[in-house]
């Protein structure tokens, strides 16, 4: 018996394209508000770059890529009509540059503005413009696209039905397109897999009850949400065919940071012998770190701990801690899932592979736009 | 340094101690609503055993033994002021039967108060008051009791300061007394020692991060709060010196079935080489399984996932599971603490061993008990 939906995987695709997360639309940007998923489901428009920082602080928009995209889409917008100049442009950038965490997306989303800007800053203010949406633009095309390649490679690893471990939302939301871990699971569904979903809350902000259940939801994968403690059971109860999970950073080892609870979940997945995946584009890949150990951890605020949706659950005085990720080492990690194919242990040498791929899929793009320059 | 309340041993006994959260008072049973803290601290009074069985249910009083407790106060109470015919008794036993979860106390109370029923039965009314009562105090007045020896075993099993990782609440809310793994806790404090405690939150009903911390709270232990998600990233940095859990039921082999979460933290305490104590009275111990695997574990009602104190965390008609307990084999288990001793691998002997020593001290007290009689 083959059920309807699975004979329409258009359907899907269609649908997980419905969400616009990060957009651009007549001169503004539009955030669609994740603090209030999935029970409302809220587009802020945003005019002024200054309150796009203030919505990144308050998590309107989060997800280390969907974060970088707003932020260079509001970077094009501080500089938008006659106001670019050094100076404004410089301030709009420092602005968002304190906004960064664990992961390298925002830091390199503003140096690619950065460059952008440094190319045209003397042109006319049109061009400016233009030139800085285009490139805030292709920066989170960019992300859309690559995630979509890694979810090609990602899928060939799962199994023909099963059920996926996820944690956190490693999704369309996250990152303003296809997803990574969830693109794995998009594109198994695409192939003719039967995936199904098990996703653990991940609290304290509920990410995975929130937000992955929704994006789940609409494509009509089955999604069953389970509390964080309760992963353990389920890898005894065998009911958990394989762990696929998103990446902040990730070191030249493999060693992994991720939405705090990964690192629960790999020891638990190795325990069992279940395989462990990651998904990420190789913009996670920090080179220049040989191991994890030094990859700075974000400390949220406690009270995203001592409260749950604005409700207090501890006793008052008493201290929670709130480490916003934590590490993952290579060595619990099945394969590593990149747009440029998947890397298996050992790390050092898997990972510097892909990289070396990439740099030379980037030169030859290059040298063929150039020559298409050259060819205008 | 010595802080001024580690001077103070016997000012944590006291304020332990204040806490009742199953209290006979004037014919009639307050039970402290533990679904209230820590915000509102509210004692209810019951005086009719069918609302006592709704209380249970509405989780107004939880844990093993406090839930063991007042079912035996409330078949007292049904079977109060000439009310104690047989059908009557029955009826009350009946009605509580059904409310048993995976911990033997509630199914053994009930036992105890039919065996104490059938041997007065014939008297007259006051009797039959007097002897239903004075034998649901003492369930109660041995929970405390063996709670505070085992606790006096297991403080000798911690460091001199450390911090102790616990989960859900296995404290004197739970067992209406000194309570068990947080009995353990308090005795290392009385012993001197310095323990402070990392509590694990314990979705879904947050048993770790509402009434953990607010009895430590209460007796100046000093106690933080993570959400389930971070116990494998304060293993891996090395904060953790130890686990201590309480239990519902453990089989022939050491295998436990306790409160959700608690396998997954095993895992990761034996990942790490950290030791994971159970801390139990050996009315848990189910002699007759063998192993684990057959233990009935309960299935709580999905909404105590999908919600957290009232407010709907998932999409709507999304599904979420819910096991109320899992079950961690012996073999992730460094010893079992009980009210005769510590029990360590393999279980299957010392298990046995403290169990026989038990049987012994009751024959021991019952012959005295008989002697005395005899002497009257």
């Amino acid at each position: 018996m083959v059920r309807r939906v699975d004979r329409r995987p258009a359907a899907v695709v269609s649908f997980a394209s419905m969400i616009h997360s990060v957009e651009w639309r007549g001169g503004a940007i539009v955030l669609l508000d994740q603090r209030l998923l999935p029970n409302q489901e809220v587009y802020r428009v945003y005019r002024d770059h200054r309150a796009v920082a203030r919505a990144i602080r308050d998590m309107v928009v989060r997800g280390a890529p969907a974060v970088a995209a707003a932020a260079a889409m509001a970077i094009a917008l501080a500089a938008r009509g006659g106001r670019g100049t050094r100076r404004n442009f410089d301030n709009a950038c420092n602005r968002f540059a304190p906004l960064a965490t664990t992961a390298a997306h925002l830091p390199s989303a503003i140096e690619r503005m950065r460059r952008a800007f440094a190319a045209i800053e003397d042109r006319a203010p049109d061009i400016v413009d233009e030139v800085l949406l285009q490139e805030a633009l292709s920066i989170r095309d960019e992300y859309r696209l690559n995630n979509q390649l890694l979810a090609q490679y990602g899928e060939s690893l799962l199994p023909r039905r099963g059920t996926i471990l996820t944690h956190g939302n490693a999704g369309t939301l996250a990152s303003c397109g296809y997803g990574s871990a969830l693109g794995v699971v998009r594109a198994a569904r695409e192939a003719g897999k039967r995936p199904s979903v098990l996703v653990a809350e991940t609290r304290p902000c509920l990410e995975g009850a929130r937000l992955t259940a929704w994006e789940l939801k609409r494509d009509k994968i089955p999604v069953t949400v389970i509390a964080d403690g309760m992963c353990g059971h389920f890898f005894q109860s065998g009911k958990i065919d394989a762990v696929v999970v998103g990446a902040d950073r990730i070191a030249a080892n493999g060693d992994t940071a991720s939405k705090i609870g990964t690192y629960t979940i790999a020891v638990l997945a190795a325990h069992h012998g279940v395989p462990f995946y990651v998904a990420s584009t190789l913009g996670s890949i920090d080179e220049g770190r040989a191991t994890g150990d030094a990859i700075p951890l974000e400390q949220r605020p406690a009270h995203e701990v001592t409260r749950v949706l604005d409700d207090s659950i501890v006793p008052r005085g008493v201290k929670a801690l709130h480490p916003a990720g934590d590490l993952t080492p290579g060595k619990l990690i099945s394969a590593i899932i990149t747009e440029h194919g998947v890397a298996k242990q050992p790390y050092k040498r898997s990972l510097a592979r892909l990289l070396t791929r990439a740099a030379s899929a980037a030169n030859a793009s290059h040298r063929s736009a150039g020559a298409r320059s050259h060819r205008r």
